[in-house]
C-alpha cells in the first residue's frame, strides 16, 4: 500500500508521466501555520536538476495546497498536496518496453500487476518521494514548534570515499553546512573527492553507490514501543522503503557486533543541565534503548546502492527470454545520495511524529 | 502495540516473570494441519538452557494450543498459544530496582510507562521473543506446505570470527546443518572459534556481539508492495524489532554502496528450467527489486550488539542520579546469536505470509 | 480518520470551501477499464441543484483523474481523484461564526480542533461526500465486472411518506426505475407524495428526514468475516458514517424483533438454478448469516434525521452562552434523502470489495 | 479479523469447546488498578445459568489474568485474560453435523472456511463473547477513573413487550437497578410481562426477539472523529457485531426521520453548572454531533432478532440439498436480550475508549 502512519498517515500518489504526484497526510494536528513555503524547501532540495552531478530532468516541482488549511493554519483536517508532472517524455523510455531493466523496478512490477506504466518508473520512479518529502515537511515543523527536534541528513560516503572517521561522528551539523556543496557532504575536503567521483561515473555513463547518515536532536525520552514498533524498527522500515536503500544501521550499527559489552554499554549520567535527568556518557545506542528514546541523539545510515538506469550498454535478457543489449536513455542520476538527503530527513519525521502525543484535540471535561 | 501484520496477525504477550507467554494469531488460514509438535520444535531451538554458552535459566517451554484447532487442522479462527513461566527467581533481580541497567530498557521503560516489572527484563525480556517463534513456526508450516518455502538461518560472525567468505555466501545450508553445534554457525571450523570467543566472554563475565545471516528459498515471484511496505522495508522492521538489534542489509547491504552500477546490477537470464520465466545471473539485490520479490533467494543479515546484561561491575548512574557501581546478578547469554537464530527464521516467515495470497477463503458464485 | 477499508482504502479530502475535494484510492486491482465517465455518472446523481428539491448551491462536480490510470486501465497504484469546488459563497455564512448551529456540527468541530473553516461546513460539508461516491463508482464498476453485483438504492420514505409494503419489499429495481422522479423513490404515486411534502418544507424552510433503502444483488456466498468485522457491521459503520444518518437495520430490522424464532428463521432450500448450492426460502436475515453473506441479496435501511440547517429563526446560545436567534442564509437541502441514494451506494460498494479476493496480483511459482 | 480498537486493541480467541476463550488486550494504560474481580463481575452477569430464563449450559467463567499485571497494577503491556471452557457436551450437536441450522452460521462458516468446529457454534458460539466482556471491563473502569463516565444498559423490549415511553427515555437508571429482575428491564411491571413471554416460549421450545438500549453519562466533548470513524459509526459496527443484532439507531433514531428539522434540532443553552459550557435543550442527536460527542448523554438502541437455535423441528434443507426435518438438542437462551446487556456496555466501552487520549506515556522533555 502507498500509506505510512497510523496517526499522521500519509498516503502517496503518482507515477511518473501522470498528471500530478503528491500526497494527503491524514491526521495532522489542527492550528499548525501551514503554506506553500514550509514545503517548497524540502520539495527543491530534492528536486532534479539541481547541479551537474544529478539528472536533467528539470521541474520546478511547484506544490499547491488542495485542502485542509485556510487562512495559513491547519484545520485538523486532510492535507491534500499536488505537484503537477511538467517536463514529460515518455518516448525517452519506449524501447525499453520490451526489456526489463537489470536491478529495476520493471520485471517485478509486471509480474505482480500484469501491467505497468509505459514510461519511466511509473510508480517505481523517484517521483514518487515528492509526496514524501511534501508531507515530511509538515510533520518536521510540527515537530520543530513543538519541540524544538532537529533533523539533519548528510551524506557520509559516496562509493569509497567517505568521510574521516572524526567528523563523520559530528553531531553539530545543520542543513545550511550541509547544502555548502551540491554533493551534501559538510567536510568539504571529502565533498570535493565524492564530486570527483560522482562526476567520473556520469562521464562514464556509470553509476555509484553511497551512504547517508542522519541525526535527529532534542528528541524526548520515551519516544517509541517496545515490539514490533520499535523505534529503531520503524526507522528501519522508513529507510528501506525509500528506493534503492540495501541497509540500516542505527548506534554502533554493524561494527558494534565485534564490541564486548563491557565496552559497548552506554553508562548512565546525571545530565549536566540542572534538570535532574539521566542522559548516558557515550551513545552506541543512538538514542535508543528497548525500542523507545532515551533523550540522546537518535542517529543512523542507509545505505543506497548504485542506481540501476545506467548509460552502460548491458547484456540482459528481454521479457521474451532473448539475450539483447540494453542501452538505456532517459535521464537519470550517477549517483542518488545528493538529492536522498531531504528524504531521508522527511521519513525520519514521518516516523517520529508517529510517537509524539499530538495533543491535537482539545477534550474538556463538563 | 505487539501486534505484527495485518493479515496473519500475530500479537504476543507476557513478561519474564508473570504466568504465561505466548501469542494470539488471527488470520491462520484454515485447514492447514496443526500439532503442537509443529511449534515445540523452534520453541526448543530459542528456549535457553540448551548449552554452557547460553543462560543458564533452564525452562522447558512446552506450548498448549488454547483454540483455534480441531482434530488436528486449523479452523480459521484465532489461534492462541500459551507457555508457561517455570523458572522464576525476581529476587535475583531486587537489586537492580534503583538502578537503570546501561543500554538495557530500564530506563526507557520507567520513562515511557511510570511504571516496570519488578524484574527481569519483564517485557523486554528475550521471553516475549516465544510468542514471535511459536507464531512463527505456524507461518512457516503454511509457506513451506503451500510454496515449499524454505528459511533457514545461521550465524555468520561472533565478534571480529566471521564465516569466510566463500562459505557465508553459500545457499544450500539446512537447519539440520546449522545445529551441528551449539552455535549455529555450518562452517565448523569457524564455529569452534567462535565457541571459545563465547566461552571467553562468558567467563568473563562479559558479553559479544554478532551477526545472523538468513535465506528465504523457492519465493514466488511477484510478493511485495512498491512503496512503504516493500518486502525488503517490512524484513528490516521485523528484524530490527528483534531484542538487541542494531542493523540490517539484504543483497549487497552497504559493501553494495561501494560498487559502480556497471558491476553491481543483475543481469536477466532465462531459467534453464524450462519455465520460459526470467532469472537474474548474479543477485546483488538479495531478491528483490522495487519493493517485490524477482524469484531469487532472499537474502539479508542482521547485526545483534553484545548483550546489556553483564556480570562486570559497571559504573553508572542510579535513577536518582547518584553515581554508582552495578554488578549484575541474574542468568543471561554472554551472547545471544545462537539463540537468535530460530527467531530471525520466525520473523522472516511472519513477513512472507503476509504478502502471500493465503486462498483463505472459498467463495462461490451463485 | 478519513480512511475507509484496508484493502481498498479509500481516504477523502476537503472542505466546502478550499480549492479541491477528492479521494485517493489505495489498493483498486490493476487492469480496470477505468475513465472519467465511469465515476462522472454518479457523481452527477450526488450534485447539488438537480432539481427544486434540492439545495440551490450549483456545482458541476466534474472529476478529474490525477493518477493511477494510463490508456484507460488502471495500474495498481494509487488513484487520485480531483473535483474543484467553484461556486464558494463564504460570505454566507459569516454571520454564523458566532453562533453554534443547533444539531450541526460546529459546536463539536470547535470543541474538538479549536478551530474550524470560517464558511459552511468545512469538513462536515456534505461535499466531503464527493470523494466517498468517486471511489464508491470506481469500487462499483470493479464488483460488477467481477461478480454482476449489482447496488441499487432509492427512497423508501420521507417524513411519514412512507412506500406501500407491498412495493418496498420488491427487490427488482433499477437504478432506471429509481431515476424516473427527483425524489429516488421508483413507487410513482409515493414519489408524488413525497416530493409534495419535501416542496412544502422546503417553502416553510423547514427540512424533513426520510430512509433510504438499498439492496446488493448477486452477493457470492462466503464474503464476510465472523466477529468485528461482520459483514452486516461493517455496512453499519460504512452508512452510520453518512453525515445526518440516525439508524441502521438489516433484514428484518428492529421490527423482527418482535417474532418469534420459529418463524423468523429462514428456512434453507435446495436452489432451484441447478448449482446444488442452497438458498433460503425467506430472507429474513438480509443475506448475512453470522457476519458472512449467504448469497441472498442483501438488503439494509438506512435512516436520515430532517437537515440542521434551515431557514426558520431558531433561539439557541452563542459560543458565549448567550441566547440569540439564529436565521441562516447559505443554500441547503431541505431534505437529503434524493442526494443520498448515490451515497449509500458508493459506500455499500467500499464495503463490499472489503471481502471479495481482488486477484489483484499474479504470482507465479517459478 | 477477531480484533477491535486501534489504540486499545483487543483480539478475542476460542470456540464454544476448545480449551479456553478469552482476548488479549494491546494498549491498555499503564498504572490502571486490576484484579481479577474488576473483571469477574461482568463476566458473571454475561455468564450462562443465571436463572431459569437463560440456557441451562452452566459455567462459572472464572477469569485468569495471565499477563500485563504486577501487584495489582497495569504495566501498559498486553493483558492476556483466559477463560476455560469446562461444560462441554459436543455430542448434543452431532446430529446436527449435517443440516446447517436455519439463520445460524453453519452454513456460512462451511462456504468461507471449507471446515467449521463439529459441535456448538464454534466461533459463532456467545462464548465468543466472553473475551469482549472481559475486555470491556478493563476499559470501563479506565473510563470511570479519568473521566467517571458510567456505560448502563437495560432490555427496553422483548417482542412486543415495550417500556412505556414515559420510563423508557429516562437517563438515571443504574446497574442496579437494571439488575433487579433476571430481564434485567429496570421497570418492574413490565419486566414481569417480559418474563412471562421468554417463559411462555422457552416452554413452547421457540425463541423471542428484544432490544436493549445504553446511555454513556459523563462523556466529554469532543471526543470522535468527523468523517468514516464517526463515534457513532464505531459504535453502530461495535453494536452490529456482537451476534443476533439486526439493528442499531442513536438519539431519535428512525422516528426521528418523520420530524421537520424545526422540532428536531437540540438549540444550545447555557449550562447551568456555572461552566461557562454549552449544553443542549433537548437530546435528540443522541449526544453525538458531525460524529463528535457534545457532552449530553450518548443514547442508543440495538435490535436482537430471535436466537436462531429452537427446540421445534424445522422443514429445511440438509448441506446435500435434500428436504429434511430439524430437531434442534444443545442448550440455548429462548432470548438474548438479558445477557446481551453486559455485552452491549462492554462495546460501548470499547468504542469510547478509542477516542479518550489513554496519557499512557510520560514524555518529558529534555
Amino acid at each position: 500500500m502507498s500509506s505510512f502512519g497510523r496517526v499522521f498517515r500519509v498516503t502517496t500518489f503518482g507515477e511518473s508521466h501522470c498528471k500530478a504526484v503528491g500526497c494527503v497526510i491524514d491526521g495532522c494536528p489542527p492550528r499548525l501555520p501551514l503554506g506553500d513555503d514550509d514545503i517548497q524547501a524540502q520539495l527543491s532540495r530534492r528536486r532534479p536538476g539541481q547541479s551537474s552531478l544529478t539528472t536533467s530532468r528539470d521541474e520546478p516541482d511547484g506544490v499547491t495546497i488542495l485542502s485542509g488549511t485556510e487562512r495559513g493554519v491547519t484545520l485538523g483536517t486532510p492535507i491534500a498536496l499536488s505537484v503537477a508532472n511538467e517536463d514529460q517524455r515518455p518516448s525517452d523510455y519506449a524501447a525499453m518496453q520490451a526489456i526489463p531493466r537489470p536491478s529495476h523496478a520493471d520485471y517485478t512490477y509486471q509480474a505482480k500487476y500484469g501491467v505497468r506504466a509505459s514510461s519511466g518508473g511509473g510508480r517505481a520512479s523517484a517521483r514518487e518521494t515528492i509526496g514524501r518529502v511534501a508531507a515530511g515537511a509538515v510533520a518536521e515543523k510540527w515537530l520543530r514548534l513543538a519541540y524544538g527536534i532537529e533533523i539533519v541528513a548528510w551524506v557520509s560516503s559516496v562509493g569509497a570515499v567517505a568521510m574521516p572517521s572524526a567528523v563523520a561522528t559530528l553531531n553539530t551539523w545543520t542543513r545550511e553546512q550541509v547544502d555548502v556543496n551540491a554533493v551534501r557532504c559538510p567536510d568539504q575536503a571529502t565533498a570535493e573527492r565524492m564530486a570527483a567521483l560522482i562526476a567520473e561515473c556520469r562521464d562514464q555513463s556509470d553509476s555509484i553507490g553511497g551512504v547517508v547518515s542522519c541525526v535527529c536532536r532534542n528528541v524526548p525520552v520515551g519516544l517509541g514501543e517496545p515490539v514490533f514498533d520499535k523505534l529503531e524498527a520503524m526507522l528501519a522500515q522508513a529507510m528501506m522503503s525509500i528506493p534503492a536503500t540495501k541497509g540500516f544501521e542505527i548506534g554502533s550499527g554493524f561494527a558494534g557486533t565485534e564490541q564486548r559489552g563491557s565496552a559497548h554499554n552506554d553508562p548512565f549520567v546525571l545530565r549536566p543541565d540542572g534538570s535532574s535527568t539521566l542522559g548516558t556518557k557515550t551513545n552506541k545506542s543512538g538514542g535508543v534503548q528497548g525500542g523507545i528514546s532515551n533523550g540522546e541523539s537518535i542517529y543512523f545510515r542507509v545505505a543506497f546502492k548504485p542506481p540501476a538506469t545506467i548509460g552502460l550498454p548491458q547484456t540482459t535478457a528481454a521479457f521474451d527470454g532473448h539475450e539483447t543489449i540494453l542501452e538505456a536513455k532517459g535521464r537519470h542520476d550517477p549517483c542518488v545520495v545528493p538529492r536522498a538527503v531531504p528524504i531521508v530527513e522527511a521519513m525520519a519525521a514521518l516516523v517520529l511524529i508517529e510517537y509524539v502525543p499530538l495533543n491535537q484535540e482539545k477534550k474538556e471535561k463538563r
